[in-house]
């Protein structure tokens, strides 16, 4: 029977280095990257119908309901095979996305919010989240002009609120580590890799 | 300031002649009428996104959680304004089919699923619900021979537990109302009216 797979979510605002961090990290643990929205054949088109800009806004709660939709049938075909099977898995985006758009964002109630995702992913939890956390300033600058623009548009303290909620679940809970994202991006790395394995050490077989 | 709306839900399995007599009551009313899933534009992407025979099957919670998202923005866009309006609206499905459906047909836990379809209602209730029973080899004549080919892919007691869960539901609610859907079309649209008004009287204004 294969060892346990463990999952590792990286988490934090758009434009914190997240995506680039979690292939990054999946490469030196030799484990499989996936991100969230849109891993599976039905997130991508659930990805896509809440970006369509021909779409009237969609309400808060059916928001949250469509991620946590994204997310259900992203564990059922994607991460509890993986950790099933013993793999090592890195996601971009898991269940704290959610608390922190959703809940802290958008203001739904994050007791309820938290029951929600817990059910959706069926249980299944990161064994460590790692939160990239940027300034919004740096944030805004990486995105460059246009996407910035885009998220100003959810409103001047949105993501001041998301940021603000990352930290708070991330002082709330050990499963959690917070890594300053502001630095080079080889130094950035190595503070992600270091406290990964500080915790939870290597997959065997990784070099 | 208006008298406050009420909301009548028509429930029953596919072939029972709800969306029929969803229309018909609503029309003697003089109520709004309206279905799930689709009602909204979202709805409407979400409803052709389940049914996509392109796309692998949808996990159950995923499943759960699409409908969940397409009542959300049903009650946030069409049912709340209206009721808050002071008009009665009669929708073809609501709650319970969640409930029926993903419950009792494929399995998914009662209690959570309960409070997931009240939080994604925002606390809206139906005011009465109609179950409209028929047997279920009645059901399938209605529907002919390809539409009853598609059901029976869903497993051969799927729809026999579904039709049983509705029928526990309105035993244990004084809020529903049973209806045996198997006499002519006219004979059910007039018990289904007689329920409706001697429970709820009817709007001021209707006929």
């Amino acid at each position: 029977m294969a060892a346990p797979g463990r999952l590792i979510a990286l988490e934090g605002v758009d434009g914190c280095g997240k995506s680039t961090h979690a292939h990054g990290l999946a490469d030196a643990l030799g484990a499989l990257c996936t991100a969230e929205p849109g891993a599976t054949a039905l997130g991508a088109r659930l990805r896509a119908l809440v970006l369509d800009p021909e779409l009237p806004a969609i309400s808060p709660r059916a928001e949250a309901l469509l991620m946590a939709a994204d997310r259900a049938e992203h564990v059922a075909e994607v991460v509890s095979p993986a950790l099933d099977a013993g793999r090592w898995v890195v996601a971009d985006r898991f269940s704290a996305s959610t608390l922190a758009y959703q809940g802290y964002g958008r203001r739904l109630d994050l007791t309820v919010l938290g029951a929600l995702v817990a059910w959706a992913a069926a249980g299944v939890t990161p064994d460590l989240t790692v939160l990239l956390d940027v300034p919004l300033d740096v944030a805004r600058r990486r995105l460059g002009a246009q996407r910035a623009d885009r998220l100003e548009g959810l409103g001047a303290d949105f993501h001041e609120r998301v940021r603000a909620g990352y930290l708070e679940m991330a002082a709330a809970d050990p499963a959690w580590v917070v890594v300053d994202g502001t630095g080079d991006e080889g130094d950035v790395a190595a503070l992600v890799l270091a406290a990964v394995t500080e915790r939870l050490g290597t997959p065997s077989g990784a070099s």
